[in-house]
C-alpha cells in the first residue's frame, strides 16, 4: 500500500505533543510553534490522552483547539501523527457505563483511574472509541498535515469481567471445537480438572485455577488476540475513511533488562500494523552494566521489532534525557542522546520521537524526560541536544526505507517465553529466556555482524546461521522448519531445555522427539538443575569454561562431542556436540555457560561460515559498527559505546554523513562519538 | 484391629498412580504393567484426584477404567491403597454447588480450580465424598489386591465461611459454655475485645480480628478438629463396609527445614488413623548445607511422626529423583536414592512409595521426579536406581513391624508451636522453635542415639533423658508430668522461653511457676532478647562458647550454675544451670548457642546416663547408625551421609542384609553407601 | 487558659493504667495501689480501649469500677488522666451498626478486630463517642484527681467508605468552588483525568486512581482535617462541661529512625490540642547505629513536637524496658532509662509517663514493657529503675513548664513530605526528606546547639539561622516568607530538591521562581540523580568531600561559589553557594553530602553567627548538653549518651539538681550518667 507517510522523505524528529493541558495557557501554546523550529523537528504525534478535552461530556465534541494545533503545525512544514483516544477515557464514562472499567485477576472490578486499563471486549467501550474515531477521521483525514494513526497507546494488560470470560469461551470453541478436546489438550484428568461443560472454563486466577498450564497458556494466546480484535475494531472507521494513512500502536519493551514485551505476542500484533513503532527507554549509564552491555540489549530487541515486519520501524517514543519511572532518574551524558539516537538508527529506525515534547505540569509525568523543560528555554542542554539531532536527522534522509541484511538468525518466540516461564520444574529463577538470548546475540553485537531476531516459523534459508537456544515449547512444525534448513545445508546452534513440549504444553513422549534425534545427533538423558552456588566446568578447545544452572546428560548418536564435564557423576560425558546431516550442521550447548564460553565457540562457526561483514573497519571492543543499506548504498553507523577515546581504522574511503568530510585511515573517536559513513555500492 | 494390611510380608515399594490421566493412551497402560516388574514395585496408589474420572458428571460413574487396573496389579501380584477422591473435585460440582469452595481469611470466595481446597464444613461436599467413596468400599471393598485407604490427600488449610464460622462457635460453646468464659480465656478486655454474644465472635483475618491470640490459638484448634471431623466424615462408609481394611492419609513436612507440618495438630489427627504415612521430600545435594546436616533433619521429623503412634509408619510419597516444586529441582546423585530410602526404614518406615510412578503429559507436575519418565524406558538412571531399591527392599522383609527403643526424647508441641509464632514480643525473626529442637536432635543424630519425638502428655517414665526447650506454653498438666517425671529419677533439659503462659496463650502470673522453680532450682528474672549482630558468650567447661538472640538472666534458687556470662550488665550470672530434685536433674540452658555448646554439654549427661546403645561401631562422624528391633533381631542401618569414602570397624560379627555377606572389622563405605546389619538378640 | 492542670506543680510520672482488664482479679488492683507509691508515680492514665467494661451492651453503662480505681488514686495524692474510649470499639457496636467499619482503599469493608480502625465520617460512630464521653464527663468532670482528657489514642489510618467519599467531595467543593478549579489544580487534562461532575471524583485507590498527585496530595490533606473534624466532635461534650481540664491526644514518631509521624499533619492537629503529647519508642541498644545517633534523633523529633505549640509536652507513653512491636524487642540497659527519661525533659517534656503501668496477661501487648511485670515484684530491676527516675523527677520540679530558647531553625513541612515521597521522579528511594533533616540536626546536636523544628508558616525573625533543605514542595508564601527573612538579615540554608512545585504540586513555570533566584543568587539549570554506587565529589575549604544521590548544575547570577564538582560533565561548576541579599545570606547546598561537609559546612556559619550557647562546659562528642530556662535558671542536662566514661570540664559553678551536690571543673561521666545542673539567670 502505498501510504501518504512514504510520500514524506524526512526522517521523524519529534515525538508526542499534548497541547491539550495548556489550553489555559495560550503563550505556551505561541512558544511551542516557535520552539519547534529551533529544535529542528518536522513531526508531532497529538491527540494521546485528549479525550476528555475532545469529548468533555459525552457526545459534545470540541474540536477547535486540536484544529488550531494541527494547522499550525503544518504552517511551520510540520507533520502530524494523529492518535486515538482509547489509551484513557474521561471520568464520565466510567461512571456511566461501569462496563468498560477493566475487572482483575481476582474478579475485582477496578475503579477509575490511571490508563491502559479498558475492557477490551465491552460493547459499550467499543461503540465509543469507534465514534469518536470516525469524528477524528472525518474532521482530520484530508488534512495535509496527517501522516499516521496512532492507534491507542502501549496496549497492555487484561480484564477477567463476564464479557471477557465468554468471549474466551468462544475462543476456546473456535479453537478446541469440543469439551473433550480442550481436556486432552490441557491434560484434564490431572488432580480432576477435566471439565463437563463450556460454561465451567474460567480465566486463570490467583483466588482460583493457577495450576493449569494449558489454560494460563490459552489465556495469554486469547489475551493477544482479544487486543488485536479491540484494535481492529478501533481502526474501521479509519480503514473505511482514511486508507491511506499508515496505522500504528506503539509496542514496548519490558523490565531494566530491556527483554521483549512479555504479555502480548508481538508477532501476531505485527501483522495488524502497517508501520511497527515502539517505545524504546534504555537505563543509560545505571551503576550494574557497561554502557555497551546495555547498548547490546538496545540492539537485541530494536533487531526483534525490525525483524517482525523485515521493514523499518519508526521509534515512537524516547527520551531526550531521563525518565520518571525508573528507580534511579538519571539524565542522558552530553553526548549519549546523539550516540543513542543514531543507534536507533543503525538498527532500522526510521524517526526519533519523544515522549515528550514538553514536560507537563502537574501529574505524575511532570519530570518525565522532555525537549522542552519547564523552564520553556532553548537555551539548556537537553533542547540543544534534541536540536543537533535534529540537524543530523536532516543529514541522513538519504538512509531512509534502507534495511539491513543478515545472515544470522536469533530465534525468540512468545509462546516459548510464556509456557517455560510457567514451567513447575528446573530452577524456577534461573530460566532467564529472553536474557540468555541476549547473551548470545552479544556476542554478534561484539562483532559487528547483522542478526535478524526472528520467530520460529520464519523462512529460515535465507539465514548462514541460526541461533534457537532454549526452545523448550516446540511445535512440530518449528522442528520440521528446523530439520529442513540444516539437510539443506543451514547451520543450526541449540541448548538445554529445547524440545521438551507441544504447542499445548504437553510433553512429547517416548524420548526426545525423532527429529531432534536427527537433527543433533544426540539424545538428551537427563537435565540437571544447579544451585545457585553449585558450579562444574567443561573443557572445549583445550580451555576450560565455568558451567552452572543447567547441565543436559547426553548420550551421542552421532554426533561428535566437542566439550566433555570436567566434575560430577556425568563428568566426561558431552556437553557441546556438533552433527551433520545432509548438508549442513548443527550444534548443541547442553550446559549454561558465561560469555567467554559463547565468544570461543561462535568464533569457529563464524570463520567457518565467513559471517564477518567488511573488513573496512578495525575497531576495538565497545565500538559498535551496524550497516544499513538500500539499492544504491550502504550506510556504516561507527558508534562509540565507552566512556574513552577509541581508535578506529578505516581501510577505505568513506564520507561522513554528519560532517561531509572524507574519512579514511586512523580515526579518533571521542566517548560517545558516532559517524555514519555512506559507501555506495 | 488386625488389618488386612498386616497379612502382607513385603516390605512396601511402588506409588502414586495415576491411570485416569492415561485412558486415551492403553499402550501407556501396558506398559506400566510391565514396568512396573522390572521396577520391582508391589503397590500402587490409585484414585487419587480422580473424581472426573470417577464421576465426570453428578451421579453418572465411571468404573470400568479402575477395574481394570485394579484387575491388572492383582494379576501381577500388586497391592492396591485405594484413594477417596475428595483432594480435588470436578469443575461441575463447584459450579452447581458453589458452597464447596473454599473462603480465605479475607473473606473472598475462591474461585474452582487448584485442589486441596474444599470447605471442611459444606454439607454438599461431605454428601458427595460419603457418597463416592461408599462407591469404593461397596465396588472394591472385597477386592483381594486391596490393602488399604488413602483419604483425601495431603489435608491443610482453612475456610473462613459463614458455615465454618457457624461451626467454629459452635465449637466455642462446647469448649467455653460461657460467652465470660471466652472472655477470660481471650483476655477479652484487652482493646475492648470482650464479646457480648456468640455471634460477635469470627475467625482471625488480616482485614479483622488478628491481634486476640487466644482466638488464633483457638482457631487453629479448631481448624485441626474441623478437618478431623470431615475426615471422620469421609470414612464412615469406609468403617462400615470394610473395617478390615486400615485407613490413612496422609501428612507432610512444612519448609525446606522440614520441620513438622505447621497449619495441623498431627498428634491430635494422628490417633484417627490406623497406621500413620507421610510425605517426605528433602532438598538433597542443596547448596546451603552439608548431606548430613539435611540427614539430621530427615531423621527428626521421621523420628516424630514414627512417635506419634509408636508405630512403624510408612513413606507414602518420596521421589525418586527430584520435585518440581522447590525453587531448584536438582536430581537426586547417583546412590542417593538407595540411601534416603534405607534412611527411611531406619527410622521406622516400612515403605518406600513415590510421588510418582511416571510423568504426566501436562499440567504442572509433568516434571516432578518419577520412576517411568517421559522416554517411557526402563534403561534410564532413575528407573534402574528404582528398581534397585525394589530389590533391596525384597532383601529387608524381616525388618517389617519392627521398632526403636529410645532412651531419649524430645518434646515438640503443636500448640506450643503456634502459640510461639504468634507471640508479640522477643525477636519476631529469632524464635524458630522446631530449628532449635532439630538443633539438639542433631547431637544425638551424630552420637548414634535413638530419639523419640513425643508430646508434653507422652508417658516420659520410659526415657532416661527429655530435651523440652522453649516450651513457651506449658500447661498444668504438662508442668506436673515434667515435675513427677524428674521426681521419678529422669533427666530433664529445658531453656529459655519457657513456661511463659498457660494453654490459653495466658501468662502465669507471680513469676515463674512454683514447680518449675521447684523443677529447675532457679527463677528467671529477665529475658533478655538481642538483635542479630548482638553477642554474648558463656564458659563451661572452662571453654568459652559463644551464645545469641536470648540471654536469661537467672536467680538461683538451690540449682548450681554450669556456666556464666562473659559480657553485659549480667556478666557473671548463671547462663547455664543443673538442680537436683528428688531422684532426678534438671538442667536449665538459659541462652541460645551454637552447636559446638550442645555437643559440649551433652557429652556429660550422655556419659553420665549411658546413653551409648552400642560399642560394636566406630565410625567417623557423617556416618549415622539407626536400630530397629524386633523380638529375635537388632537391624543396624549404617549410612554414610557423605560424599567421601568412611572407614566404619565393626567389633562383632555381622549379616549385610543387602549383599548377605557376613562383615567384620575394618569397613570402608563409599560415598552414600549403607549396609543394613542383623544381629539376632 | 488556666487548665487544672498547671495547678499541678509535679511533673508527671505514670502512664497507660488498664484496671478493666483485672476486674477479676481484686488482688492486683489493691497491689497497683501499693506498688505506684513505690514507684514515685504520681498520675495514671485510665480508660483507654475500656470501652466494652464502660458500655458492655448498648446503653447500659458500668462505671463503678472506675470510680473506685480514680478514688483510690487520687487518695493517695494520685493525678488522673482520663480516655475517652473511641480508639477501639465494642463487638456489639460493630456487629449492630456496621458503618462505624473503616472501608480500605481496595474498597473492602473491614471486619470487627483491633484497635484505631473506626470511620471518622460514621455519625453513628460520632453520636456514639460524644454519648459516652458526656457520661464520662457527668460523672468525673469535678473529680479533684482529674487533670487532663485524653481523647482517643493514637489517631491515624483513613477510610474510604462512602460517606467519606461524600465527605472529600464536600471539602474540594469548599476548597475549589468549581469542578474547572479542582481540574486545573490537578492538572486534570493529563491522562484525560478531567472531571466533568463532583460525582466522579473518589479516594486514590490501588485499584483506581494513583496517578493524580494533586488527588493524593489533597486526600491526604482531607484525611487530616476529618480526623480533626471527628476529634471536634469528640471533644465537644468535654469543652461543654469540662472547659477547665486540658484536652490532649497522644502522637506519635514513624518508622525505627523516628521521623515525624506521616499520616497527619500535626502542625494542623496540634492547634486543637491544649497540651501536645506524644509517645516515644526509640530502639535503644540496637545493632545498627550508636546510641548517640539514635540520641540526636530523638533531639530532633522532640523539637519538632514542642516548637509545634511552642509550649512544654507530654511524653504520654515511654518504655521502662522494651517494646513487643519491633523486630528485636531489647530491654533497656541498667541506667538507660533514666537517661532517655531525662532526655526527653532536656528537649522540654514535663512528663514521663509508661505505656505501661502493669503488663497484661493476654493478647498482644502482654510481653510490652512495663512497670509491673508479671511477678508483680518491686524488686526487679525495671521497678526500681521506674522508682529511681520517680525520685529523680520530685528533684527536678522547679524545671516544670519552663522552655528552650533557640537561634537556629529547621523547617518541616508535612505537604512538602507527602508530596516529595509521591513526586513521580528523581530516585523512588533516595529521597529521604526526614532523614536528611536528621542530619542536619544531627551537626547542631552534636554541637550543643538548641534547635527549633517549625513548619514553613513559622516567624522565622527570631531565628538568626533557617536550614530549610529538600523544599520541593513550597508556596508562594513560604517564598516570601524566605525572602523577607533573608533580606531582614535572616540567614538561610536551602539545598538541592528545592522550589520545584506550589501548594498544588504543579511545577513552577518559566525556570527556578524569581525570588528563589533572587535570594539564592543562582539557577539550577539541571537536577543530576545519581545511581546507589554513583559517587562524585567536591572541593570545600581546600577538602575534598564526597558527593551522592542528587547533583544540582548551577549556573551563578550573583552568589558566590563555595565548592565546584570534581567529576562528571559538570566538572569544576558550583556545587555549595553563598548569597549576600540586602542584610541577610543564602546558603545552596546543591549536592548531598555526609555527615563530614556538613560538620565542615556549619562550623564557619556557627563561628560566624556566633551561635554556641555556653563555653561553660567543655565535652567530648557522645555528650549532650541540652539547655532550659524561665524567668530565673537556666538547667544544663549533661548526658552521656556512650558506653564508657567521658571527661567533662565545668569552668563554672553549678548544682546538680540530682544529687544536690555543687560542681565546677573536671567531671568524669560514666556510661549513660547524666548530670541536672542549675544556674541562676
Amino acid at each position: 500500500m502505498n501510504y501518504t507517510y512514504y510520500k514524506e522523505k524526512r526522517l521523524l524528529h519529534g515525538g508526542d505533543y499534548n497541547p491539550d493541558q495548556w489550553l489555559d495557557y495560550p503563550e505556551i501554546l505561541e512558544d511551542d510553534m516557535r520552539l519547534m523550529k529551533l529544535a529542528n523537528v518536522n513531526t508531532m504525534s497529538v491527540g494521546i490522552f485528549a479525550w476528555s478535552a475532545l469529548e468533555p461530556t459525552e457526545g459534545n465534541y470540541n474540536f477547535e483547539w486540536l484544529d488550531k494545533i494541527i494547522d499550525d503545525v503544518h504552517k511551520q512544514g510540520g507533520r502530524i501523527i494523529l492518535a486515538t483516544p482509547s489509551g484513557a477515557r474521561p471520568a464520565w464514562m466510567s461512571k456511566k457505563y461501569p462496563e468498560v472499567l477493566r475487572t482483575n485477576e481476582r474478579r475485582e472490578k477496578m475503579h477509575h483511574g490511571g490508563r491502559h486499563n479498558h475492557c477490551f471486549s465491552s460493547p459499550v467501550y467499543r461503540e465509543k472509541t469507534q465514534a469518536i474515531n470516525r469524528e477524528l477521521a472525518k474532521r482530520y483525514g484530508n488534512h495535509p498535515a496527517l501522516i499516521m494513526w496512532h492507534i491507542s497507546n502501549e496496549f497492555s494488560g487484561d480484564c477477567h469481567c463476564d464479557l471477557c470470560q465468554e468471549n474466551f469461551r468462544t475462543w476456546l470453541k473456535n479453537k478446541y471445537k469440543t469439551i473433550e478436546n480442550v481436556n486432552k489438550a490441557w491434560w484434564g484428568p490431572f488432580w480432576s480438572h477435566s471439565y463437563s461443560d463450556w460454561s465451567e472454563i474460567e480465566s486463570p486466577s490467583s483466588i482460583g485455577e493457577g495450576a493449569v498450564h494449558g489454560l494460563n497458556l490459552d489465556w495469554k494466546r486469547f489475551v493477544t488476540d482479544q487486543t488485536i480484535d479491540f484494535y481492529e475494531n478501533e481502526i474501521k472507521p479509519l480503514r473505511e475513511i482514511t486508507p491511506e494513512i499508515a496505522i500504528t500502536t506503539n509496542f514496548m519493551a519490558d523490565t531494566d533488562d530491556l527483554i521483549p514485551f512479555q504479555s502480548l505476542n508481538y508477532e501476531k500484533f505485527s501483522k495488524h500494523v502497517d508501520i511497527l513503532s515502539w517505545d524504546c527507554y534504555p537505563a543509560w549509564h545505571n551503576d550494574w552494566e557497561e554502557t555497551q552491555d546495555l547498548a547490546a540489549k538496545v540492539g537485541f530487541i530494536n533487531d526483534l521489532y525490525r525483524s517482525l515486519k523485515q521493514q523499518p520501524f519508526l521509534i515512537m517514543e524516547c527520551t531526550p534525557s531521563g525518565v520518571n519511572w525508573h528507580n534511579v532518574n538519571k539524565a542522558k551524558r552530553p553526548k549519549m542522546h546523539k550516540l543513542a539516537s543514531m543507534q536507533l538508527l543503525a538498527h532500522g529506525s526510521d524517526s526519533v520521537l519523544y515522549f515528550q515534547w514538553r514536560k507537563s505540569r502537574g501529574s505524575s509525568e511532570k519530570f518525565h524526560g522532555a525537549v522542552v523543560d519547564h523552564d520553556n528555554s532553548s537555551e539548556n542542554r537537553v533542547f540543544k541536544e534534541v536540536s543537533e539531532v535534529g540537524s543530523a536527522l536532516n543529514n541522513l534522509q538519504d538512509i531512509k526505507g534502507s534495511m539491513k541484511e543478515s545472515k544470522v538468525a536469533i530465534i525468540y518466540d512468545w509462546d516459548n517465553d510464556w509456557a517455560l516461564k510457567d514451567a513447575q520444574g528446573f530452577g524456577l529463577e534461573s530460566k532467564r529466556y529472553p536474557q540468555t538470548l541476549q547473551e548470545h546475540y552479544k556476542y554478534f553485537w561484539n562483532k559487528n555482524i547483522s542478526v535478524d531476531v526472528v520467530t520460529p516459523s520464519a523462512d529460515l534459508s535465507k539465514y548462514k546461521l541460526v541461533v534457537a537456544p532454549m526452545m523448550y515449547l516446540m511445535t512440530e512444525e518449528t522442528i520440521k522448519n528446523f530439520k529442513s534448513y540444516v539437510k539443506d545445508g543451514g547451520n543450526l546452534v541449540g541448548s538445554y531445555l529445547s524440545g521438551l513440549v507441544n504447542e499445548n504444553d504437553l510433553t512429547y513422549l517416548g524420548g526426545w522427539h525423532k527429529d531432534l534425534k536427527d537433527i543433533y545427533g544426540i539424545e538428551v538423558k537427563e537435565l540437571d538443575t544447579l544451585y545457585p552456588k553449585d558450579r562444574n566446568s567443561i573443557e572445549f578447545n583445550n580451555k576450560k569454561f565455568e558451567v552452572k544452572d543447567y547441565c543436559s546428560i547426553i548420550d551421542l548418536l552421532g554426533a561428535k562431542s566437542l566439550a566433555e564435564y570436567k566434575d560430577d557423576f556425568y563428568k566426561e560425558t558431552p556437553a557441546i556436540t556438533k552433527n551433520i546431516l545432509d548438508n549442513g550442521k548443527a550444534y548443541f550447548i547442553g550446559a549454561r555457560t558465561n560469555q567467554d564460553f559463547l565468544s570461543e565457540f561462535y568464533d569457529s562457526i563464524v570463520n567457518d561460515l565467513d559471517l564477518i561483514e567488511t573488513n573496512d573497519f578495525e575497531s576495538p571492543k565497545g565500538v559498535s559498527i551496524q550497516i544499513r543499506e538500500n539499492e544504491t548504498n550502504k550506510y556504516y553507523f561507527v558508534m562509540n559505546f565507552t566512556e574513552e577515546n577509541q581508535d578506529v581504522i578505516i581501510n577505505n574511503l568513506y564520507e561522513d554523513l554528519l560532517t561531509n568530510e572524507k574519512v579514511l585511515g586512523s580515526r579518533v573517536l571521542k566517548p560517545y562519538e558516532v559517524l555514519v559513513l555512506r559507501k555506495s555500492k
